[in-house]
């Protein structure tokens, strides 16, 4: 693991570069945002660490009144319970007796849940927790794309089914998250895809007699929340945010917090380049947006070229800082958040699941 | 750092996904292919240990014949400077005093270069080594794009002229590397990118009286190796490979050593759903290719959904190989290469200077 590329105290252009900056005031504002607007309507807030990979920023979630966290790979949730985190989701799907087992073992260390979509791996969960004598918390999850749930009431009953008949699970509800409506850039897309979730969940809630159905990251919270459908929702991106959610034609009401840190190796009259290229900022959802003057023209594995639109390039050395275009796997390519105040260092977190 | 997902003697089933895999008899093929073909040219081979970012697998470049590695970043140098490699070139530019004097120390413990474009890089260097009393190496960069390096004569000149006057400074020669030009599909393209930057750099050889020039990649250092100005070339990729050299019109003649290992985790009719996404295999050069009978239809963070041609879709839990897009940034995302023989783990190696 890489030495923390900064101390508490730095100014900014002492910071090692490439290196991820995370501002604490729009970190705060933005929890302060979400868990101020949400809380009150009753629906619960399963902050998802997929975003920060951090147990620290977990815990000043949950302090903020999230009620626990979500993870979305089982190395995360090992991650999250070890560090003390009480009640963590793998909002996701498990195969194979070993990861069976290893979940098994962190259900009997704080209260974990999982979801399933296959009668085998409630069978794999099943003989886990009777071996380990734990119990571990098990939610259907419905399809909402192409990616994993199933569709229908006759697999919900049969799945529910099989956990009510093992010992060591516990059927806690439905997962519906509509991954892909996060993204999509008119409100009317968006509500469509919940109205769509909705229409298949609501037969399968009915069916097994459960009240309980997660789901909603930050692109779509505001319209699962009024429903009265979901009853707890798990925005990861809130606290970070990234270019492409500010496409969206009602942008999430976040901060940008998350940036990129690069600095300029080779300035010239026409273009800067920059120490940080896509090992340090991640392109899945298009390349980092600049600061004004400046337009990513290029990004290689460990460049991005500047054009400079006018007047004096910034000068060799110049730190200068990126939004990602995409939070979450900017953060994973990351072993260190340089927590930033007013442009010096205040605290630096280890992301202890980045790659897990 | 996540704990390794293998153990040596463990089948393919029993490997933890995501992994990264590398077929040992495949790299081994590609070593003795490179540096059996390049050797006997006289022109010395500098691996690029950007791509793997492993000592291990260096030191076996190194005993195939390489005379030393190249990295991208300072961190990367560092790691296999202290890690016992001994003669090690940063082919990139480094800005400010804090990275100057990091440099400056590691040169006091193995035969270490760094490429220059701007006088300020050479007056930080040449503090750094004054104070630190180490001599390195300086390369002068030509920029063959639009990324770093010089473009004149006279630069040349006059960065030549610093680095002369500086004592711990030893001018090595040139660095003319057309990273833009290994992924040309059609070769005559790709010839006349390198035809290009050879005329660009003939005339600053000649100025400076160097001999040295040092670049070419595993997509082009035939070319370079026939224009008999090039003494040594700086390959990274070909130990690996991946699905973006495979698109060339005349593909480098190196095996596929490079996979990532992913778990059917949601299995349907029409579609697997694997635990490996874009956090475990890159997108920058596009999708990953997956093996025959399944198509890559989508990739998000965590998952990959691979659409079913026909027959019966793979088991959950079943291991599906993934080729990458692109080797580097793959291998970037992961703590460990898992080594693979005949289908058993046989050893495992740390990506030591992953995220460095």
């Amino acid at each position: 693991m890489r030495a923390p590329p900064a101390r508490v105290g730095d100014e900014l252009a002492a910071v090692d570069t490439p290196a991820l900056l995370l501002d604490l005031d729009a970190f705060e504002a933005n929890l302060g945002r979400l868990h101020g607007d949400v809380l009150p309507t009753g629906i619960a807030v399963r902050s998802h660490g997929k975003a920060h990979k951090c147990p620290e920023l977990g815990r000043r979630q949950i302090a903020a009144g999230a009620v626990g966290l979500c993870a979305q790979s089982l190395g995360e949730a090992e991650v999250f319970v070890r560090a003390g985190i009480a009640d963590v989701l793998l909002s996701n799907e498990v195969a194979g007796a070993d990861k069976a087992r290893r979940l098994a073992a962190i259900a009997g260390e704080a209260t974990v849940a999982v979801c399933v979509d296959d009668p085998q791996q409630v069978a794999e969960l099943a003989a886990a927790t009777a071996e380990s004598g734990s119990t571990l918390g098990v939610l259907i999850e419905v399809v909402t794309g192409r990616r994993c749930g199933i569709a229908t009431v006759e697999e919900a009953e049969r799945l529910a089914e099989a956990i009510h008949a093992a010992p060591g699970l516990e059927l806690r509800g439905l997962q519906a998250y509509a991954g892909s409506a996060q993204h999509l850039r008119q409100r009317r897309e968006r509500e469509a895809a919940i109205a769509a979730t909705l229409e298949r969940a609501g037969p399968m809630r009915d069916a097994l007699g459960v009240g309980h159905v997660t789901g909603a990251g930050t692109g779509t919270f505001p319209i699962e929340a009024a429903t009265g459908f979901w009853t707890e929702i798990q925005p990861g991106s809130y606290v970070l945010m990234d270019a492409d959610y500010a496409l969206n034609d009602e942008p999430p009401p976040f901060a940008q917090a998350l940036h990129v840190l690069g600095r300029v190796i080779s300035s010239h009259p026409d273009r800067v380049v920059l120490d940080a290229g896509h090992k340090a900022v991640s392109v899945d959802s298009g390349p980092p947006v600049a600061p004004d003057g400046l337009e990513p023209i290029g990004l290689s594995d460990e460049h991005a070229i500047l054009a400079v639109a006018g007047g004096a390039p910034p000068a060799l050395g110049a730190p200068i800082r990126l939004v990602p275009g995409h939070c979450d796997p900017t953060v994973n390519l990351h072993d260190w958040i340089v927590g930033v105040r007013g442009g010096v260092v205040a605290d630096v977190f280890a992301v202890e699941a980045r790659g897990v």
